[in-house]
């Protein structure tokens, strides 16, 4: 019998996103789709082939759910989350709310206290790459941020070693607009974005530099700084970081090149480019896939690292369609491309 | 010594449009920007090189101007255009306010009462390549709608035969976004508009049919109702629309073409293109011209009217340059491309 | 078990989007993608995570295939196409060579002889909202082109009524630029295409023509000559085609609207929007479907029928799994959406 | 009298960049246009409202020319250079031809021997914001790439002082499309730009690398080496540079920023945004700006500097009339925006 699963937060990007996904998915039934805009149906919204009804949050919490996908707003997720969870329903929540286990370091960034402290040590950070273990007897997994996925997978198989200078790592990050939700900004309208490129919130101020150092912090055990640089590309699905490390000894890129290889042999969804090839958008666009390639400057000590994922899908949508099939024992990459 | 000119509405697309040309025009001096921002520089409030800084329409009507520029949504103008006017100021208006004589068409389509019905006898339709005498002599020129422009312009040497069948025109238009102006809207933003192409308010509902239909009616000398059904382009600048006309008697494509050039022949901004030949955005993007082509579909004794236009350009912001030039003297393509 | 399949040009944008699709297809094993690029993986060949290695078609044919997709231009398929059939492989073939049946009209639009008219008496035009039985028995099935789809889907309810005029259709139909295949041509650079729209092919030229006359007159039982004006927007995928027929006798719009839904009740890939809504390239983006909006001109006893499709699925790949699909016996949705 | 222009290589996308700037340049007359395409008129080449005849070389040689812009590939322009400056005719060159100064640089990254390395001695480097006084004097200016335009201008102020260090500076610059000229080649294609971003040419290989560096070593007074990471944009025009540069020394942003704004005080066409803003390719489209913003991350003794020009205008065909104006002694700024 299929899983019976719900989204809160349906006529987002991401939601529209899993509501994709999950039309595909051989082993789940999208049962109750909760917006704002209860009692319309999803295609009134916005235009899409869905004619999904929205419901109330209050309404999904009685429809008998396996497990529920929140898809709003960081700050917007918390009560729905503890009243899913209260209920015994397994989440995935898109948000960043439970990304960051430092309630300090979440009130810096997101401005705002955070409303359910209780629940962050039994979340689980949802990067399968890293996590996979944890992920599979988790009940709450916080889908992590599409920058973040990009430079955590893209500077995994280094992280462990002793290759690189944690201290200088340098990423200069691009996103399609669609990163920044559906909401009327200025900057987002067409004319504004079209034929543009910016960026924006460079330096030390961005988010998801929180979830970024978090993770770097738990991966190596000491605290890591990096400069986050990211830009608005006039693209509506794609994101690439272009990460720039310090060899602290001569390595040959061959040898980088391997390590990375082995590092990802097993995974479905990472794929390491051979040297000389380069990554874009266009490999993984519309994807779950996150292709990285390696760059070495030899005589910099530099390695330069292009990580690329679709922002709305391993960035979002879809890594939280493969934490699901994780938390309910279901192949990872079932109804994912 | 050069025009004293100022801009009411400095901050929207045509506003910044019009900075653009007049900066590079020999005999025209911006003296007074104004908008909404009061006290800001235009490049505080949109991405622009221009540091102008914005002032209030009562600080343009005390700054000795030659001529302004009205460029403000429909409805808006009205108040400023009246203040200008009884200054004996000249007056360009980008608005629809001023376009159509009758009261009561402008009620039905932009659904408000006209508040200055005693200017519209003094204003002059601005296409110059129809009422470029009644220009020289206007103190208030009513600027064309950029969908009327493409579409009078691609009729016009049609319109006073017997040729065609005015009951039976069709006009498949369509438009990029900045024709929209600058307003914060779902359908404008650029995920929405990005990778997408939809008709909007086709049928008989678009305002600009009121203009259309006004103009036909004047240089027919009969009523004529037009089909009109304009689209939304994924993209900044540009507009084509496609004109279907019914031959009434057999004539040769070449013969048209013929009566096209000719009536043309002495125009700076109206191109008609070789037989053979197909316009396209790119022709004019950017510039103030008008390009138009011409097809032959004769076993259905019709004729297949293609006309391009920068829906900024030569659909507003040049246009309106064209005109002032005219009302003052100056060389009709000064400051213009 | 699953069935064996095999792709004729897979490097190609359809062949990529065929096996886009069929990764996610249940029932279906893609054996062997055959293209001219032998011994290369598909994404050395175009951005893509997918590494299928490539086959000469002669490998393909000797893979112990059930049925095979032709992705080729037209022409390039014919021998391809009679290879596979003398050894009983079904085969969906996606280029023109087969849709029409009178090897005149064929060689007068696409200036070839053709080279296989022993093949076309078995070949079914695949449009399954027509022909789904047909197809059901076929073995060779001719996959339309996507301006056909969306025009004989927008048309279909009113085709076998007497309510239109049959001989006064005009269509004004908009491609992105996916459609024009993957060839290195000017007109396909992203500087021409990018903020540019252009019409192509207008009048009583394009070769989808010969396909929307000849069905038309299967349809209808008696010639329909059609206006036909194709222009190329600036996206990679999506088409809308807007219809213009006229009605022999006054009709309701809510009459009409009434009869498209009634007729496509059944159907999974098509939708007609309520009345007042309007269709778009959004709606249906990266999907299967064709959305269909309808807008009454009463004053001119006029309807404009606007359809959209994604011209890479619906308009192709998509439409090609459906109608394998149908052949083999499996839902006819399955790894579709 | 006006002074009589040709342009060597009419029919790229910097010949008619350059087209469009002289007809509106009040002093200029273009005199002879230059193409392959000998005997066709401009806008049968490429969509554009110019009917200008293209003639030869030889002719252009012939047509008692002032100066003559040469906006030819790299190693094409050198013969044509020779010719003309042997006819004492002042010369704009836009390749790289004339760019560096050391033949085996030259050769080593553009892969062919210098033929013309006589006339190197003469050339200037046109950035103007440096050797204006050198351009004044000249008959023959190197146009520089626009890749180095941003990065110089970007760094200047800093690289007279000892505040960073000139071993570590890491560029990630950004082009639009037009960057690489109008060349069939896949990646370049409608379908394959658009909706994607890429590195290309990352590490230490892209071309523009020798003349940037080639130009720091000039002014710095030591050899000076760069990380270079140039990128793809799905856009037409524009161009961003990201520069990435340690401090040797704490120094407050504000006192750098003041030594920006104190450096370009004078300048035309360069500003330096308010502290708090960033810079973005909108602020210079169309435009011969180059707008600079600068960021600080204090904590790591990093200096950001974005540095944004439309590619075709200061990058290329604006600079060259901004040169030429010098070397004729107009107004710089004639016929610029």
């Amino acid at each position: 019998m299929k899983k019976k699963i719900g989204i809160i937060g349906a006529s987002g990007y991401t939601g529209i996103e899993l509501i994709r996904i999950l039309t595909r998915h051989p082993e789940i039934e999208l049962t109750a789709a909760a917006a704002l805009e209860v009692g319309q149906i999803l295609s009134d919204i916005i235009p899409c082939p869905f004619d999904v009804p929205l419901v109330s949050a209050e309404e999904a919490l009685r429809a008998g759910l396996d497990a529920v996908f929140c898809a709003l707003p960081s700050g917007a997720s918390l009560q729905f989350v503890r009243q899913f969870r209260s209920q015994g329903i397994k989440v995935v929540d898109l948000s960043a709310d439970f990304r960051v286990k430092d309630v300090a370091l979440y009130q810096k960034y997101y401005q705002m206290a955070h409303t359910a402290p209780e629940l962050l040590g039994q979340a689980v950070y949802g990067l399968p790459e890293i996590y996979r273990a944890d992920i599979a007897k988790a009940d709450l997994v916080a889908n992590p941020g599409c920058y973040p996925t990009t430079i955590l997978l893209g500077l995994l198989p280094l992280l462990t070693g002793a290759e690189i200078d944690l201290a200088d790592i340098i990423i200069d990050a691009k996103s399609g607009v669609s990163g920044a939700g559906r909401r009327l900004e200025n900057n987002l309208l067409f004319c504004e974005a079209n034929e543009n490129f910016s960026p924006y919130l460079i330096g030390h101020v961005h988010r998801h530099l929180s979830e970024i150092e978090a993770q770097l912090a738990v991966i190596t055990g000491e605290p890591v700084q990096v400069t986050f640089s990211p830009h608005l590309l006039p693209m509506n699905q794609g994101m690439l970081s272009t990460i720039y490390v310090k060899l602290k000894e001569p390595v040959s890129i061959e040898e980088v090149h391997r390590k990375y290889t082995e590092h990802y042999r097993n995974e479905s969804f990472v794929k390491v480019l051979p040297l000389g090839k380069l990554t874009g958008v266009r490999y993984v666009a519309h994807t779950n896939y996150c292709v990285i390639s390696l760059t070495a400057v030899p005589e910099k000590m530099l390695l330069i690292i292009s990580s690329a994922i679709d922002n709305l899908i391993k960035g979002a949508s879809g890594q939280a369609v493969q934490n699901l099939n994780i938390m309910l024992g279901l192949p990872e990459t079932m109804g994912l491309l």
